[in-house]
């Protein structure tokens, strides 16, 4: 049994970062800033980045529309949109409340891919309006994650802007999340030993990311049969006719799951389960202890909402669960979303893909997994964390062949060497920015 | 007499900037990117940065919703936003090919005036549909600077953003290009030894700038009876009814300008004129030479087509023009927006004002007159160049007391001199940034 002093360590450890982040975040006054791209040798320059000069390009493209990926920033730069409609666990706290959490996504999305990230939270909240937005925004950006918008409008959304798009269009709480516990379930199997076929697996919460998850597990190899899916009432099963009408998402995934209809609470349907993968709303509290006693040894347990787990990593342990991830940085086995955007996207722009499938999804999961068993898999180690940044690379690589193997990818002269070496090149640069501009004194240290 | 060797080499002088345009932007491809603002000391700072820490500045905002500016890059950022539908002198070109002029107004907006500024650049077109991006937008951003966009949208835009949006939108092409080219002026006439009050000013071209321009030099001093607008059609005046249904702006200029009433044409209006202020199209040969030479002697000849001027420099003062300005960088008395928009941005910003009103400008007008004063004007000096760059610091302290004076700035515990200080300390880190950057090889220089 973890004792209570140990408790208590680790929850004001928990407490930390947010008291951190209140005084830090005035501190700086945002986490992303625009800077020069182009050299400034002397004023003279101007006349090339501005007029006159700047009249030639432009003509350019006129002439030769594809010529924007050559003359603009358009091919490393994407735009993060959300409504502010499902921020993190805190739910629909709006656009201005939702504006932190878009700009330590741009700050991930530069130190960890390389990616150009502009947060843009709107003030539109119907998925036509949001569609619309997207669609206007297109010529400056050369994709677009779509982060924390509400379902059931955060499908149309997606499903709408994947047809009718020209530049590829994610949802990073869909198909990041994901690709990334994806990668981490596989491993975590290997460390109890258990084939991924035979396994039973219970995913509590129906949301937009669990919902996505079912479907990349199946692709991955997971025997359907032997997954139940769970929201508020309970398993989920054909039994459940209102579906059908009202949330079809669910429906499609009820005639697939749960092959032996139990129909029941998520305590039952975890009776003898070998993993648990929870998205639901914050914790502590929100998984009960027993419901984990309840599971077959060697227990795997995702308990992944944020900020708050649904229950303390070192409450499932002491309840039998052999490993256990969470969203959090701060404790081990982190399925953070953080893992997978990052390379992915970095891959998607570096072939110039029009769209990304879930097989580059897929692709990305497995080279994550991979990353991490090359390292030695340990209950505590299942996924690589965000220092091992050699992943990134590695993914885009993945990545980005994939892409160019479905023809969907515009740069088709690449080897995965070649985009590896490329992604670690522009990722690498990145990295030593941050740390020339901080040593410079430019990004000034806060106070310890 | 210019004579044809050196005519020659200013021509070829004068294509320079295009070429090294062609060359230099697909070498960098991009003029802007992002960068993290906040520290990354190693990465137990995600925790802070994003999840779980993150939730915190969130929750405050949701709770005290003005705590977005203190929690996030709000207050420092802004867009640029243009449809592309009057690119330079370049007309419609659509927003692709305008970004190239969206990024390189962004990289001025940081290197000159220390404000972050994404291009965005939309595939919206109708008045209603910029109205409505914009608002959609507000969320993230901390002003708008609205840029080529063709009138007579631009102004319904401006107007209606300017009375409904919640942070400040200005459109450059009007209220910048105005703001500097009446700082222009009001030099120009002290080194041709003319008072304000009775020069006779002709402004050829009706279109957003010069309509703008004629407004704020009536509120500058100039005798409006004695300053003539003129149109593809000739003189402005009364007798031109159609202008009253069809062209409101025009019309209601037609009612206070042209006191004589004279109905002519652009070379007519000229005879004896002062003051020719050309904003029409790119030249060069739209301004010819007979029509200077019939000015009153002393003339002052504004040729600001970009990216041509209208007159080449040099034809205008073998025509008998003594000052002769033009929006090109390469040529002196550069009257370019660029004088403007970053100080004035920065002022408005600092004293968080909830918009940029006509005397926030007039007084950024008078502030850059002042600089080049100071600096002992010529001929070929009567506007400080680009490199003189105390002036936007200066700028943002005028257009920011102004601000505190009118009641529209949140924060009024300011000095001019605390202004001043402030823009200094965040422009000179702008350009400090610049110049580690290159250093180290984060940005590298081409070849010469």
């Amino acid at each position: 049994m973890t004792d209570q002093a140990t408790v208590e360590r680790l929850l004001r450890q928990a407490e930390q970062p947010s008291r951190e982040a209140m005084r830090l975040h005035p501190f700086y006054r945002g986490k992303y800033e625009i800077i020069p791209k182009a050299c400034i040798r002397d004023f003279d320059d101007f006349a090339i980045w501005y007029t006159p000069g700047v009249a030639a390009p432009c003509r350019d493209i006129q002439r030769n529309p594809q010529r924007v990926w050559d003359h603009t920033a358009k091919g490393n730069t994407i735009a993060i949109v959300s409504d502010g409609s499902r921020v993190l666990g805190l739910g629909d706290i709006g656009p201005e409340a939702g504006l932190p959490v878009m700009e330590g996504k741009a700050l991930l999305f530069k130190y960890l891919g390389g990616v150009d990230a502009v947060p843009l939270c709107l003030d539109a909240h119907e998925p036509e309006e949001i569609i619309t937005a997207v669609k206007w925004l297109q010529p400056s950006f050369g994709g677009f994650n779509l982060e924390d918008i509400a379902k059931p409008k955060c499908f149309q959304v997606l499903d709408t802007l994947r047809a009718e798009a020209r530049v590829p269009v994610w949802h990073d709480d869909q198909q990041g999340t994901a690709a990334v516990t994806v990668a981490g379930l596989i491993n975590a199997l290997k460390v109890v030993g258990k084939p991924l076929d035979q396994v039973k697996v219970v995913l509590d919460g129906a949301g937009a990311a669990n919902i996505r998850i079912a479907h990349l597990l199946i692709q991955a190899g997971i025997d359907s049969g032997r997954m139940i899916l769970c929201d508020s009432h309970g398993t989920i099963h054909r039994g459940r006719r209102e579906l059908e009408q009202g949330e079809p998402e669910k429906w499609k995934l009820a005639l697939v799951t749960n092959a032996e209809q139990l129909a029941g609470t998520t305590a039952e349907a975890l009776r003898g389960a070998d993993v648990l993968i929870s998205l639901t709303v914050p914790g502590p509290g929100v998984i009960k202890p027993d419901w984990i006693s309840g599971m077959a040894g060697g227990a795997v347990v995702f308990a992944c909402a944020n900020p708050v787990p649904e229950i303390w990593p070192w409450e499932a342990r002491d309840a039998g669960a052999r490993v256990v991830a969470t969203g959090r940085s701060d404790f081990p086995n982190q399925v953070n979303n953080s893992l997978g955007f990052p390379g992915i996207f970095r891959g998607t722009l570096d072939v110039r893909a029009r769209t990304i499938t879930d097989e580059m999804c897929l692709e990305a999961a497995l080279e994550l997994a991979r990353c991490a068993e090359e390292r030695g898999l340990r209950d505590d180690y299942i996924i690589p964390t965000m220092d091992d940044w050699e992943v990134f690379p590695r993914e885009a690589a993945a990545v980005g062949m994939k892409a160019v193997e479905q023809g969907v990818a515009l740069v088709t002269d690449v080897t995965a060497e070649s985009l590896r070496q490329q992604a670690q090149q522009v990722i690498s640069r990145s990295r030593q920015m941050v740390d020339t501009l901080q040593k410079e004194g430019l990004v000034k240290l806060p106070e310890p």
